[in-house]
């Protein structure tokens, strides 16, 4: 049984609190159960190096985890003096989500940097981060609008995400800690709100699992997603 | 004026949330008022390297800033790949503030480590660290009592801290970003529960301040800690 | 038209030459067309800290690119002072990838560390690696039979990859810089022997993609890595 | 008793060695007892970024110590990789402390950047770099005036350091390292030649001290600093 | 007896590979005996900032290992971190000897970068990078005059190198790893094409040498320099 | 004419000051002209990793110079956060050199570092850091030896360098800054109190030089290093 009774294909008490960081031009407190990310969008007039001069905007993310956020502390990487491969790669991962929803002509040339900030973990983060990310994205064009700074929202989808694995032969939808940890194979997908495929990374443990599992879990996700999509939807209108 | 009218001698509102981090042996998210810390203590079987086999205690803190915890971005220490210079010197008065309060041959060979990260940052970010952090470490002393992991609560006093600054003529306690910005002379106390003296920085931003002038900060400072550890010990005994 | 009259759905002119690093206790230079990778497998006595006195080996790998291994050069990680998150990302899927087809017990406790270094690149550097990254794990595993350090070779099953890629609305395999570069979407697939699904990796590019092209794009990869397989086979068996 | 049958009150025997730096624009090397500190400023046309465009100066300082300047040897920071938290501390105070006696906009847009190196340590290594840096600095600006670059010296007082402590319940000036290791509490008094309060930073050691305690400290500060003031005004004049 | 027979006074076999980096407007895979080094020569529009405005050219050069070329693995330079001090003394050196035989004026205000990267190391590393590192040089300047970015090839002179050393009382030429690690004393020679003395690095491992004998092995570097400057003006006139 | 009429094989005023630093076990501040270096040895019961359980001592160096040693202030290394190439070349060599009279058995297994710090710089540095590392090598061996840590000095020769160079056609001995930076050729010797080689660094700075200057440049450094050898000598013997 899972934790609290859930079903293999129920997705974890999803919580979204806007505006969560007074500062931030766009935010939110997103929570996948004990799994809670504080994301806040911040605008910058310029573009990255590579962007200049193009008229175009630009996404970006970093993310981040409090040291005691898990069960076990892990050491702070300001304190390492790096940031890990995995934090690096999952901060890609965000940025790559959250521009594949945006239009870039029509946001000019600025450039939005989303910080996601694991305060507690449980499984999941990532998924969180994207998830809690559109919408603290999508909040900060808001603002911009209605601050003028922009004519329209430059958005021409929305984003989530979510992660499924095979844990003792089932196909489970949003794993928690526990669950991932003891996976066969657990696999992260976003998904548009339209329902296009925008990231798959599925990855065998321990050893390598067939395709017919492989398109049970996306199906899993699909209906999880469309959960995201209109919870995302509705927090993002009543603001 | 004050923000909010506040008198020149009142503390901001001042909230203890306790068990505000679900893993740590002990937390608390402290505010004042616009400021935010989550302060999470975690006990650890050793002590740092020039401390072993004395079978004494040890309690360190480390600090951080969520990018925009303030109201313009700064950029994420992990990524700059070092901690700032101020960072350094705030988590290390953290360290030395709660370790006056501490009996260290009683705690035994067992190191707490206390990590303060500014959710939000309005001013005073450090005080309000030392006293959440207090309150984190005496509820871990009451779970490992709780859980016999120690006979007795190893604390010999209780530690909280303030600032105070000269601000247009005129002593103010618990300084807001804005004031501290401006002030001609901006001072941090960390006094005990009992009224001893822990720690004094007093620092004049402009031009050099009068000994009575110092005074009349420190008398502030005194009023402001006595409420501060008065709730302290509140928040604390309910646990 | 694909450089060089290529289909659709073939590879480029694929090689694998075993034992290019003289001292490497198993080697090979592989090239998918213009991307060349030296892979050369290092047998070390310790396994990582995480992994002591368990009776179990590790396989592990590390990337790097020449500065001029690309049409523009790069500037070289060494003097960077760090790995780049690409470059971290890319040897945590080639060490997961190849830890897929080991058997850890048979191992015993033992590190083999794959250095996977790109002389030339054109395109799917990450694919070669582990696709060559196999054959010389294979053959260090070899090596170590017929040096009697191990009594068997400790491998379940063998491992390839491949990227394939939408491109101007068709399905391709194998994509070359060019191709890569100007896709809507592309995907990494790691696949055993066995046809069982190690790691799937796609990203859209622009917009979001739909399933059935995504199916594609695996139908896709299953043909070029059943090639891949055999010719890993031949190449392990002749030596 | 004392090194040195020296009184409670006195401070070690002083001295300040003025163009100890030879190429340096000011500078001296003040010894307090066997602790020596070299102080040299230098002089350049740009300020910091933060401050470009404002037609003020600014001055800063960098803190350093030789490995065998102390009894143990201490690793060189440039091997370590970074300069230790202390460092950074004592520099950030040096440079308070000294911009707390200059006139910005007479300096003009030039900053002054004193480095003070110990070259041998005995305790009170930062009250010797923040009173041999007021030297060093107001040379630099005579030779500024004299070599035309300054109409006139750009100082409005001179400033000095001391350190003070509780050692055996006595009150200690201008502390050795033996004294300063074994004390109950230490402070660190920067004061203008007027008298004026620059910085105070008081520390209890074990247990926390008295109002009563802190201003007999500051007592013994001002009577020391007054002597070091005298010392300064004369070798500044001489020169 | 050397390896294979050879000579006191003999090179290893010495082969030189022209175009062996396909994007690199200049390149070759240089190898001595089993030291093969693989030199790119890359042209850029920019010369470093203490070279702008004069009109001149800039040659530098950058210098790596793979991890396994050598008999025992080593750790990559861009996973410590830091490139070791003999990596950078080496491309210090590398430098040197190749901007000896250019001419900065007719350059014009141009960068040339040479990376040479040690694939398989069996001692001489760094002469055979100066050897080859000019013919990928040489070979970048034909370039740049066929494409007309040159009216002429801006060498004054041919440069390359050999390690020369005392072997148990035997003076011999190119020392291989194993000689090299025995060796007495060991001499890096740079010598240009027409004879002259570019750089003489020579050190006494154990105890010092006498005169006599550093001329002997000076001697002997002339002829192997004689040899070597024959094989590049042969392959740099082929292309 | 050189700087105050110093004939061309003439060394600069020479002076060597014993027992400079106060803690440690050998130390002197040693004078080539303008160019002061202050070298300190501390002694250590450990040996690097690699020396370990082999009963031999070990000896090394470490190098650096105060930012406003030179006429232009340089970056503080511990600022900038690594130390330069030209820093480590320095100190390799140093060391290599102190190496090279040490007999490391009668050592047994301790290991010196020298600290080698420059305080004024006026070309030579690196002469003046391994001839006045010598004297503090061989004090602190004398104090050893005196508090019976060692039985016999384990020192088989002395060991010291000197600068030489071609200037406007003329050989010079023991270069100044501005002799060395318009040099057409500079060359640093170590030789040993015997005459024997121990280390030459001989490089062209624009055009290659000839086989006699470079030989002319030899007996210039001999003459000097025989000067240097007996002022050593002296020094170490009135301790």
């Amino acid at each position: 049984m899972r934790q609290a009774n859930r079903a293999p294909d129920a997705l974890r008490f999803i919580e979204i609190i806007p505006h969560a960081a007074k500062y931030a031009e766009g935010s939110c407190l997103i929570k996948f159960g004990d799994t809670h990310v504080l994301c806040a969008a911040s605008v910058a007039d310029k573009v990255p190096f590579f962007m200049r001069g193009q008229g175009q905007g630009w996404v970006t993310a970093e993310y981040g985890m409090l040291p005691r956020a898990t069960n076990q502390r892990t050491d702070r990487e300001a304190v390492r003096g790096a940031q890990t491969g995995r934090t690096q790669e999952i901060q890609r991962l965000i940025g790559r989500a959250l521009r594949a929803c945006i239009d870039q002509r029509a946001m000019g040339e600025m450039q939005i940097k989303l910080d996601c900030d694991v305060l507690q973990a449980d499984g999941g983060t990532r998924t969180a981060a994207i998830t809690g990310g559109y919408v603290a994205l999508a909040l900060a064009f808001k603002h911009l609008v209605r601050t003028r700074r922009l004519h329209t929202i430059p958005l021409v989808d929305s984003v989530a995400a979510v992660s499924c694995g095979l844990y003792k032969g089932a196909c489970l939808l949003d794993l928690d800690y526990n669950e991932d940890s003891n996976a066969q194979a657990d696999a992260n997908f976003v998904l548009t709100g339209a329902g296009g495929i925008v990231e798959v990374q599925a990855t065998a443990e321990r050893s390598a699992f067939a395709q017919e599992e492989f398109l049970a879990l996306l199906d899993l996700a699909r209906k999880g997603i469309a959960q995201l999509s209109a919870l995302q939807k509705d927090v993002i209108e009543k603001e």
